[in-house]
């Protein structure tokens, strides 16, 4: 079994030794002895820390990274973000999600959880380049019945635990829109499939007003609501945004296990509204960080999507609202559990994903807190290592073919007209 | 005359070649010949951008950069921060202004509005590292008549502009507190004093719900109103924070040419409040954008900031207020604009400050929109030179000094008990 020893770190403010056997973590302690075999890396002057678990996001729209901006949402769907993309190849969305990849990797990310089109190609960026990810396969009515049976068939024919490659690394999801664009019957539909299957359900939820007043008008009901009477919501589902939701909403959504990916940043520059961050939280909801695409943030750092969380919450009035560590914990440790992956933490038997930063790096000095550093000061610019199952994605800045995949997204056919 | 020829960076879409000759920008266009003794900087594959003028900050604070976070302001005041800043030396405030310092040069900013104790340590930090500042001379009744008289006797005592360097690149400024630490007499002279002697007046303005309540019930007039009131308000004010304004008092800020530094984590992060992004800006007022001290932020990371106050602006509901360009311009053009710095854009005869950003950051990848990706999506990775006053501060990634300061700033007996 491949092993690494990261000699000389600090965690939790104590110097120790890390030794990874495999995908995970075998020893924390001081004075780690390597065996023959054993990598050794110098990490004097580092501390380790969970990395950042993406919960929702476009991969590929980051081709659409500063394409329109500032506008109103449905001027910027329809005019913009819309005719862009019908144009888009499996070719743009395999080198897309490629640059998303590279750019979560350099921001200390192992994870993310997608919904976009042609998923097979997100599939393929991510195996190739390491990162753990769930792709989900978007439904929608108007996507026509052949792509919606493509789609059954497609997730029916995958193997146990619902893993689209070798390494068990990516998974296949359902990723049924929004209650505006998914019609009950479908939303039924996708419902039973996931359960029986042991799929997730990666969905839009209550992000606009006008999507809930359209629910209430057409079904009587908000989205929750709606998607509750018809049985949705459970465990499996990672519901993105969820802005718009009463108290009765936000315990309906407690008792089913419904995972909240708030995305700050989207919510912010589309005005969409303010996540309820301490209603979520006093109530024990499943809480976890993500970026949305980029065209709705413009980029995919969840260090600076966690500082967006925590002053968020601030502004209704109460700067004791989400603390940095527990902000930090919904970005990692919420986030990882979410999608049953044992890792989020830094422990003996845990998987081995993490990061370790550069404590001389001016924004982390003075060292009074750490986690506040890491939240409120840092920036990519501190991170050394970024390392997702026992194995460095990223290594003293380097990430292997970082120029092919940014040469190869210049010269896409889509970007030069 | 010094001169620099950056060769081949792009400016607004456009490759160009930029000539710097002493000070100023001399020539910008493509194909420049260099003279015998100009030195020639490749500087292919990046963009030329204007670079950040910080205009509210407390840079010696740095040193209480996560000492103390997420508590209401009083308790974070009274139980945490003044504590810690009694024990403070001009030594900590010196290696606290250059750690300050490091951090703006490396997040692209050129000129810093400070305002703290023991001034002349700043200054011969700025003055050192060759960054613009303004230094504020603070006053409140609570200092006693003694520095009272000798911060009026060290102000009047500068030769004409105000500098406190040879190189005039750092003025001192007066800096009376706030409403709430400054009587009506010391307010009184202090804006006599300013204008007599063609001084800057920087003070914190109607940053809490309480600040405006106590004013009220102290003077019967809200805080713009009752510094107007006593003449203080005019063009030589650069008011921080000025959240808790109404209409009539944005016009009265208008109509005196008060300049607004807008501090949007700081405000998010103390709960202070939503600052009127919007209202200021149609009114026409002159905003700029500072990011406070370390300790509220906790960074002075001019780009993060600047993204701040774009999405914090679009929370009032409208996505399309204040767009990237604006926010921008009022981080760059305007803050130069408000302190007489004949800079902020890049232009042929303008005083040569500029970033150059690295084209082939991921970050700025696709190039559909160079100040969308700068605004919302960069970080300070994207920043390969920095340059002030026709001199570089930050030469490809590289600042002078650096290594010792962080050195200093970790030996301070403050930070070693």
């Amino acid at each position: 079994m491949r092993k690494i020893l990261l000699k000389d770190t600090m965690l939790n403010g104590n110097r120790t030794d890390v030794l990874i056997a495999g995908h995970r973590f075998e020893k924390i302690a001081p004075g780690q002895i390597a065996d023959a075999g054993t990598e050794i890396v110098n990490a004097t002057g580092t501390a380790i820390l969970p990395p950042f678990y993406n919960t929702h996001t476009h991969a590929a729209m980051t081709l659409l990274r500063g394409y329109a901006d500032d506008k109103e949402l449905f001027t910027w769907l329809n005019d913009h973000i819309w005719p862009f993309e019908a144009k888009m190849t499996a070719r743009d969305i395999y080198e897309g999600s490629r640059l998303a990849i590279l750019e979560m990797i350099r921001s200390g990310t192992v994870f993310f959880n997608d919904m976009y089109w042609q998923s097979d190609e997100t599939v393929r960026a991510a195996s190739e380049m390491g990162i753990r990810a769930c792709v989900g396969m978007t439904v929608t009515d108007f996507i026509g019945e052949a792509a919606i049976e493509a789609t059954f068939e497609r997730l029916a024919a995958l193997k146990p635990g619902n893993w689209a490659d070798d390494a068990g690394l990516v998974r296949l999801t359902l990723a049924p829109h929004a209650v505006y664009t998914v019609c009950e019957k479908l939303w039924r539909r996708c419902a039973d499939f996931a359960r029986e299957r042991g799929l997730l359900l990666h969905i839009h939820l209550a992000e606009t007003r006008k999507e809930i007043a359209d629910c209430v008008a057409a079904h009587g009901k908000t989205p929750v609501r709606w998607l509750d009477s018809l049985g949705v919501l459970g465990e499996n589902v990672i519901a993105a945004h969820v802005v718009h939701v009463d108290d009765e909403e936000i315990s309906i959504l407690r008792e089913r296990g419904v995972v909240i990916a708030h995305n700050p940043c989207s919510n912010m520059k589309l005005a969409s509204g303010t996540f309820r961050s301490q209603a979520f939280s006093r109530a024990g909801c499943r809480v976890t960080i993500g970026t949305d695409g980029n065209a709705s943030n413009n980029n995919l750092d969840m260090r600076e999507e966690t500082k967006f969380a925590a002053l968020l919450a601030k502004v209704s009035g109460d700067p004791e609202a989400l603390p940095a560590e527990e902000a930090l914990a919904w970005a990692t440790r919420n986030g990882a559990e979410a999608f049953g992956i044992d890792a989020g933490v830094i422990a003996e038997g845990r998987l081995a994903d993490a990061v370790l930063v550069d404590l001389n790096n001016e924004r982390l000095v003075p060292s009074h807190n750490l986690i506040s550093n890491w939240v409120y000061s840092a920036d990519s610019r501190c991170i050394r290592d970024v390392i997702c199952n026992g194995k460095f994605l990223m290594r003293s800045g380097v990430i292997e073919g970082e120029a092919e995949i940014l040469d190869a997204v210049r010269s896409l056919p889509l970007l030069n007209r």
